[in-house]
């Protein structure tokens, strides 16, 4: 752990394997706990996040795939210095609905950008402000699928990407996953929602303890 | 030269030098000779290029460096896909007004940005397609404000910058500019218009012959 009071956890995962859903009922339980908690999502989360987030989500603007990757660091910059770090220096739990795995999945993986430059810009933008965990949530793409459509979830721009897109963007997740340290990965295919919220609270007890107010 | 018909120009220099001014001319000139000419500025030229543009120079906008580096180099993506390349590979001489020295002098000079990864960056944005030719216009920093102060022009946001940053930006041209082959570099202060006009076009006639149009 550094010299932060706070934890920053990251949910992780390919489209429709629950990130979304586990990601507010561990902020419940937190909270429910009497810990402090933020729950964030990039892009986004600051002033001048939420006008790149409109940007990055508006299907009428075309862009290579380098301004979508640059739009995600400039918004990430900013969501690190503007409201992670601010938590975390006051001891909250930050919850964050993806983070650079995303990048390396959606961009590195799918869009084909070039790693190792791609890489260190991320790691510009995160500024040293590392998660402390991360929770690779994966799904069968078919599950995955049915379980946006019964959401009634309308895909936006980068959603709506061929299946071949998503094809790179799940072994993205699997290769890049790997190189995390300490992720913990849960396949949620056959688990219902309950049991997935289960297995990672005890992850976060038992790698966080008190932090996250374990018994 | 490279395996297209067009040639990119850029002026580069800091404020007041003159780059808006010589660019316009420049632009009239080649085009009384028959060449055919665009005239692009950065941020901006493309749909998402004009969103990022609102973006950075908008005062209400608080942003960490990073954040506005990696904006300018999503903007120059496109900028470079959609409106640039397309121009060269039809003919085009395209005339910029400013370019990657900006970046390297305002966001690594004077933002203090680290080098190595922000010079990386840039070129993933400029994807190989580098300019022909720099011509750089430098100015005495007291007489490039009275030259601004003059035509009215109110500050943006990153014109409002405290004089100490327009000291390490002035540095950063001096610094970077010498990186680029073939730079052209005049010194504007007790220059005028139709002068540095003129050794301009010498400079370009001299450097690219028949592709500017010279005699």
């Amino acid at each position: 752990m550094r010299d932060r009071k706070g934890v920053f956890l990251v949910f992780e995962g390919p489209e429709g394997a629950g990130k979304t859903t586990i990601a507010e009922l561990a902020e419940k339980e937190l909270k429910r706990r009497g810990v402090s908690v933020l729950r964030v999502r990039e892009p986004g989360g600051t002033a001048v996040g939420e006008a790149i987030r409109a940007i990055l989500l508006d299907k009428s603007f075309t862009m290579p795939p380098e301004t979508e990757f640059f739009l995600f660091q400039a918004s990430r910059a900013a969501f690190i210095q503007q409201l992670v770090r601010p938590a975390l220096e006051d001891g909250t739990v930050v919850v964050a609905d993806r983070f650079d795995l995303s990048t390396m999945a959606y961009q590195i993986a799918g869009r084909g950008l070039p790693e190792r430059v791609s890489r260190e810009a991320i790691d510009m933008a995160i500024g040293g402000e590392h998660p402390d965990g991360y929770v690779i949530l994966t799904v069968d793409p078919d599950i995955g699928r049915r379980r946006q459509q019964k959401q009634g979830k309308k895909p936006d721009r980068i959603e709506s990407e061929a299946r071949r897109f998503h094809r790179r963007v799940l072994h993205g997740y699997r290769r890049f996953g790997q190189l995390l340290p300490g992720a913990h990965v849960i396949d949620t295919s056959e688990m219902t929602v309950e049991q997935v919220l289960a297995e990672v609270m005890a992850h976060l007890d038992e790698e966080f303890g008190e932090l996250v107010g374990a018994a």
